[in-house]
């Protein structure tokens, strides 16, 4: 299997020198970069009891360490196993989906806390971290879990880790122009996680189109016991969710409200999954592939407004409201991507993170646009948008207009990164795999025998 | 399938107009009602910064997400994956169990946060909601969950909403005359969430008794890979019980005691259910059943008085009295229950629910009873039960009385409220299947073809 | 299948009475000692408030549980899912795996509360516990998950419980004579947790050495989806050591940077195992053996240094070079042992634990030692090591010698105890089964019949 033939094209998927190589040495740069760059920030060197003082603090409490660590376990949670087990649905790839999720994550990690760090964190030639780089170095890789689950069961391990670095790298690029040089706010993500991640994914994918994938399609679907697997990975990614849009918000009341309105979208978001899935199908049946995902889409809609005064109220619209449209684009758009536009999607991210992703940018901007001091309270308000300094003379329609143009920008980067960096996957070097053994473990994985005859 | 002919009644189970209008009317009226009444509470507004002055609060942390958050997060995992998992136990119902556990909870604590908010959060015409009303939002749930148990696979999802619509309000009414009008202790909810949801459930289920079930008695049992998955439900409802007996208890001692005394009593149970599992059986083999259930009663039994000064020690005797009874209830009386009494209860909710809530009810009002100044501190002693204002006189013996009619009041609720429900729930016109389909996932579900030779 | 004769010797593993006697007495002993000793430390107790003002605090936030109570989580989630869901791998033991895990950590939390509480806790004739008495709890029992998976599939429950009633009490002397008599550092556990541990357990599986261990050779290995129930328990373990290695660090930075370290030593180790997965092997495929176990190595390596400055590029390399060193393992030592030494290590804990152990013990003896005020502040030195009272004169190098002291304490404690504890689980009363019938549920649990056919 390690040599096959396919339309006269051999394909050489034997990873014994080229993985490890890509491997070790990427892991001995991160060794290299960390250590001229990265040091412990003040609240986790061992000088902190000086620090302190200093900042007159009273108790060990205020070490943001407390602030964030509960929810950067659940955001954790959420990479690892939300993602990984999400793409477990299809009968013979849970092996890649888990195991290559996790590598790619744990590469995407340590390169992440350089690439963010030399953006957000570098004072004095280093890269000071805590728990929120650690964070933000997650929420960087969640966009590369979603951009390969465009590409799931079509690509080499190798392959996988170059995305990885290249996606992590223009990743943080579009972040700092957002956030740093647009002044936007996206705590939860919506365009620089979803947004940018899933249009990345889809170019990638329409770039890697392969005319003869129908050769696997006995391959593409599930089994039961996989779609069980499956919903381990919804679960927690619906859970936790509240965590991951509040995580990086400002301390009190704006991570406590970003919980709330999370928690209320997502739960709408279910109950429009569900009566689209039985809608559209003709025998009026529940679909798994809906419920894995499209359930989640009322998360990735408030990414951008759920720290805002979106109130519970508009968070119910808003996950109503993205749990039909995810719906209606798993029954119509992704086959339509397919046989049209020649974009294999395998996990539909489009519906889950796409189309939710534009959603929630676009809701950030309104409800940024609509912001008053009433509202807010005067405090509150400068504190919500962060209107200070240079930025104090912005208005709320003007901040609504730089949050439209952040989704503007995440998008060109995403086409404009996706086409080179799917150009630079395609070269015959990285080992992936012919039509006819895509979404097959066999090919990269010492699979159990009897697994044959099994499941 | 759809539409089946048993015993010369048509049951129609085709979903596809009835579900989705249920699901969308209702998440229309979750849309209007939040629109009309509920709001951010203070501590989640954007006013929080004048809030925080007024409060003379001088730092974020005082801000109740950072004492209720992580424990909120846990009950929010126990909800969807520990009850939705422990129930996938059955061999062709996982589907069933995991997704209309996932609907039946994201449609209830939307309903739960406006029930609970009226009774409860209710200020100047608003509900003014925080991280507390998520919580209790869950545990209201938590009740529907139960429930679902002994329904589980004879049901559509249409019966499982109206049932929920009714259970909460019937929940937030009892746990109001409880909390409010007796002045009753619940933090972990003995009564108001295992009590009442457990007889609430027996109850549904003999209204709804099917003499013919045995016609699917083969898809009654487990296979080994669907014993797994239900281990995952039991292990995380087991390890974050100490989180749901604490998640609403006062801040400091009450939350810290509250999880240690679960933790024990948690513990023994296991060795007491290991140990009658064995015994009750000839071959003296170990029963999953048993082991996936019995192993929580502990969690039950403490859900009144983990919070109280229970002490590690009786935490322990009461755990391992729950273990035994538990598990002698899955040997003995759920039988019994079927054949003289024609409950069918699915998951044995009696046992791990109905019987372990009793107990806790009832080792709650001893241990009220029982309290002392010396056990408490003067202090504590008032701040434990709340003895103020109007209760300013209350003696713990008075207080243990008051305890013991809320277990009364509550099994009152749930007989009277589930032979109603039961009673609406058996109308035919809400698309359950026939006998011989139960405990089957392809009458509600599409289901991958080769599950058919596979699992 | 409950009396076999196997080479003339007949081994009786009916365990209806065995069992319960075993389990009843043991959980009676703990509540006379519990009620005898065991009281709420004053932090969960209802004095609280009168505590509080001798303390000088003015927030509930101070209470140790807000501080530790997260991370407990998490920790409790290594044990029971992580450990528990690790040991499915084997196609027909997962109920063994996750049952006799959940069964032994029940009951050795218990045991552990009393023997580290007799240690660490004990005033005034008793034993005041909180929210750090469970999390070290946890720990221990984690010492005997660690030890159980070396002779997994082999014992009966009876020999399981045997075992955990003497190594917590061993892991408890042991830990006594690192902590207080040498005054170690070992935050995380590597040499207390896993090179105790897992010396220990390899110690037992060599005095229970089975000859004809290949009768049962076809159950030995895993089935598709086995491999993926221990993928739950490898990723939960994975996200969750940051937690576990700053779970009792002191507030503050010690718990921020131990997390930190954690999280990047992990990071690195899933790149090396990968690498050296597919380098070991001709066909250049992944192991999942390795991924599910080695990729762990990083957490182990790093558990007595995390909470020290051992920085994020100090933690890379540890992460890395345990994960080849544990990947190797894999490959060629456990394969040595059994074959050799007639070490019979079913998980391969000798790679996981023991030698990962090792090089955490001596890392953290080197960053010990090499320990300056510069690097840690002059408040810091003295806190990150507490060299206080007696210990005021000590340098960093002496510290060094007795971290190193500290690993040959715990492999002494190690072989000596596990080879008298494998004497006494030798004895042939405990009713182990025969070696054809090792790796089968069939022996000590009610099996659902259509696994046969199925799984």
């Amino acid at each position: 299997m390690e040599r096959q033939r396919h339309q006269g094209m051999a394909k050489n998927t034997y990873m014994r020198w080229r993985l490890p190589l890509v491997c070790l040495l990427w892991e001995l740069a991160m060794i290299i970069l960390f250590g001229v760059f990265v040091r412990f920030g003040a609240e986790a060197d061992a000088h902190w009891e000086e620090e302190k003082r200093e900042m007159n603090l009273t108790s060990d409490m205020e070490n943001d360490f407390y602030f964030r660590y509960p929810s950067f376990q659940d955001v954790h949670v959420m990479i690892f196993v939300g993602f990984g087990f999400l793409m477990t649905f299809l009968k013979r790839y849970g092996f890649g989906a888990v195991g290559f999720n996790f590598l790619l994550a744990a590469f995407g990690i340590q390169w992440a806390l350089l690439m963010q760090g030399w953006f957000h964190s570098f004072k004095n030639g280093k890269i000071l971290i805590g728990v929120e780089n650690l964070i933000n170095a997650d929420f960087c890789v969640g966009s590369v879990c979603i951009a390969f689950g465009a590409i799931l069961g079509k690509t080499s391990p190798i392959q996988l880790l170059v995305m990885t670095l290249f996606q992590v790298t223009l990743f943080s690029v579009n972040e700092y122009i957002l956030l740093n040089l647009l002044h936007v706010k996206d705590a939860g993500g919506s365009m620089t996680i979803h947004t940018f991640g899933a249009y990345f994914g889809l170019t990638v994918t329409r770039v890697l189109y392969r005319p003869n994938l129908e050769q696997s399609k006995d391959k593409q679907g599930s089994v039961y016991h996989s779609d069980l697997f499956a919903m381990i990975g919804t679960l927690y990614l619906w859970m936790y969710w509240p965590s991951f849009n509040s995580a990086i918000s400002d301390h009190g009341d704006a991570q406590h409200r970003s919980a709330i309105n999370t928690y209320c979208s997502l739960a709408a978001c279910v109950l429009t999954t569900m009566a689209f899935s039985s809608m559209l199908q003709k025998k009026g049946k529940l679909d798994m592939v809906h419920i894995q995902n499209a359930t989640l889409a009322g998360g990735v809609a408030v990414g951008t407004s759920a720290e805002m005064m979106l109130t519970p109220y508009g968070s119910l619209i808003v996950g109503s409201v993205s749990g039909v449209v995810s719906t209606v684009g798993y029954v119509y758009f992704t086959p339509f991507l397919e046989s049209r536009l020649h974009i294999q999607d395998t996990c539909g991210i489009h519906n889950l993170h796409a189309m939710p992703g534009l959603i929630g940018g676009i809701v950030g901007a309104i409800t940024a646009a609509a912001a008053t001091e009433d509202v807010y309270g005067k405090e509150g308000f400068v504190k919500a948008f962060d209107f200070t300094g240079v930025y104090q003379t912005r208005t709320p329609s003007i901040q609504g207009g730089f949050q439209a143009a952040g989704i503007v920008v995440s998008l060109l980067m995403a086409f404009a990164g996706g086409a080179i960096v799917g150009g630079i996957l395609k070269l015959p070097i990285w080992g992936d795999a012919a039509a006819e053994n895509c979404f097959e473990d066999g090919v990269y994985w010492e699979v159990p025998e009897d697994e044959e005859s099994d499941a």
